[in-house]
């Protein structure tokens, strides 16, 4: 652990910036005293935020960049004109190998669409996809796809299965992570073909998961599964519609406490365990959301993520750079293409053994 | 309220049939005294159930059935074999106009094919929708479809939002409900080609209801609108997400609450708070789903819904036929027609307009 690491910041991104992603900074360089920054963007507010962060300061490089991606900008204009913008160029040190990993808090369409034109798809991938770590009963599972892909064919489903089971063996620790596909009952019949057909394709596969078919809903907060592949447009409402769910319960739960004195009186005994339940489940601590499948290591945080928020995203980004995820990612596809090859070719033989038989039946 | 009110029960559907189904009938028989009851299924089993329950006795009809539709079995087998099985004579009795309206808890795929064949899809409609009342921090919303559909294209999505809307105005007690469409954006660029069409049609509409747009999986929760039109397999997600998200949620808090002796007092102090926070989420308070869009009212309960869950549901059909929701999804389909047609007339005779231009500015 003594390899110093370095991690490239889009200063300008996200609802709080640069203050927060400096402040961020500074929290994960305490954490991890291993690494050092590229700090893209407005040197003119950056420089002045660094003094309060003596340490931060000694081992980070400011690179002023005059443009900045604001968030309502579609990912067409960042494609044209945000190559020397901040975002552009905190992708870019990645990809000039600089740096080994990019964490930016700005626009996500912006994000997605210069982080696939900078560093371009990895071999075997046809589209990246984004994942995340959610809180879950049982500890945290992996999500992927959470938005990048609208709709998606059993081979982006495949390989988001490939590329979400090398995340859990990265982040959660698991060597075989059990992987299933989110659907709408758990039988083999029900979902569409795009689904039932993946569903096939990962049973056959030579892949280090435990695959273990189709979860529902309910499996997400229960943890049934380390790693939940699903498509993109499924993804980002399943991923919203726990967080909105989380945050009713937690408002219901804070207007229930302060109803009367005797309830007001519970909660102050209880505010302890309160507070380790709400850290469990500050979206804050869950922070820093991969784009997986690139040629480099992107990872996206929540554009309202606290400094503490942005500092667990640095996090993630330093446990995926010290831990090869695109090693794994490449050799776990080598694997599953040449079995599949192999599976063809045996196919293919039984084919001909049919045929043959069906010969010599016709010649009977 | 003096009107006799029928309601027709399959007493073999759900985990715990009979006994759950008499008790549940006996529970909506407190609340709601002009209500009378046809019961099918097993009078073996049935009749001596009800001696527990003299009131609910008197009040009754038991019509014996052989057959059980069972969990398992598939909706093919069950629309062959299940017309004189107690589920299927229990829609039976909507159809003859026997019952106003039908409550099972058996099978949902066997329920939805029996219901579709025997009372037909209503006019105007091209597909039923399953449709629930889901808690939010601010009440109660109306979310569909829940999984009738796994593919839905604009016209559906229209559909379902009428249908939602009316029964919004039945149940909510709202006159001119919020209605908007789940995807993963509120932009107007977001999400495929039957979302946006939907929107484009919805947003011209003239039904009675307050179109919003865009809502996104954080407004679920938060009860963003009265009415959320989604297809049925990212509508059947969100539910079990959320759902999952809840229990979650209540087994952390429990766990949470049973750490120390501190947080134990602050429990107790607290209880009578968290009980209502529990009674608000409890699935069993929101249970009955409504197929919508048949000829005939048939509300779904969860198989594993409580007796005090299976009377929600039997609460949600009598509101639904004491307000003649049917009547409203009419009216509301044909209004809404006529200005389609109209529209197509505007916009015929608009084309036509553009084709004379066309030929002028040829001709010059």
């Amino acid at each position: 652990m003594t390899r110093e690491l370095i991690i490239s910041l889009d200063a300008m991104g996200g609802d709080h910036a640069p203050d927060i992603v400096i402040e961020g900074a500074s929290i994960a360089r305490e954490r991890v005293p291993n690494v050092r920054f590229l700090i893209f963007g407005d040197e003119t507010r950056i420089v002045p935020l660094l003094t309060r962060y003596p340490i931060l300061k000694g081992c980070c490089e400011v690179h002023h960049t005059d443009k900045i991606i604001s968030a309502d900008e579609k990912p067409s204009q960042a494609l044209r004109r945000g190559r020397d913008s901040s975002m552009g160029q905190t992708i870019q040190s990645v990809k000039d190998g600089k740096a080994q990993a990019a964490v930016l808090a700005g626009n996500t369409g912006a994000q997605m669409a210069l982080a696939k034109f900078i560093l371009r798809t990895m071999q075997g991938i046809d589209r990246p996809a984004l994942a995340t770590l959610i809180p879950t009963s049982r500890g945290e599972s992996v999500m992927l796809d959470l938005g990048a892909n609208v709709e998606c064919d059993e081979n982006n489903l495949v390989q988001f299965a490939i590329m979400g089971a090398a995340f859990a063996r990265t982040v959660l620790g698991v060597s075989k992570p059990t992987v299933a596909i989110l659907n709408v009952g758990v039988e083999e019949l029900k979902g569409s073909d795009a689904i039932k057909n993946a569903d096939r394709i990962l049973r056959e596969a030579n892949i280090p998961m435990d695959y273990k078919g189709f979860t529902e809903g309910h499996g997400l907060g229960g943890g049934a599964v380390d790693v939940v592949v699903t498509d993109g447009f499924t993804g980002n409402i399943a991923l919203k519609t726990a967080e909105g769910t989380a945050r009713m319960i937690a408002n219901l739960l804070k207007r229930s406490l302060n109803e009367s004195l005797l309830s007001k009186i519970g909660a102050l005994f209880a505010s302890s365990s309160l507070m380790s339940l709400r850290n469990h489940l500050d979206p804050n601590n869950h922070n820093g959301a991969v784009f997986m499948g690139l040629n480099g290591l992107v990872i996206k945080s929540h554009g309202g993520a606290s400094a503490k928020g942005f500092a667990s995203a640095i996090g993630v980004a330093i446990d995926m750079a010290e831990n090869d995820l695109a090693g794994k990612i490449t050799r776990d596809l080598k694997n599953f293409n040449s079995t599949a090859v192999e599976q063809d070719e045996d196919q293919l033989a039984e084919n001909d053994d049919t045929i043959v038989e069906m010969n010599i039946k016709e010649h009977k």
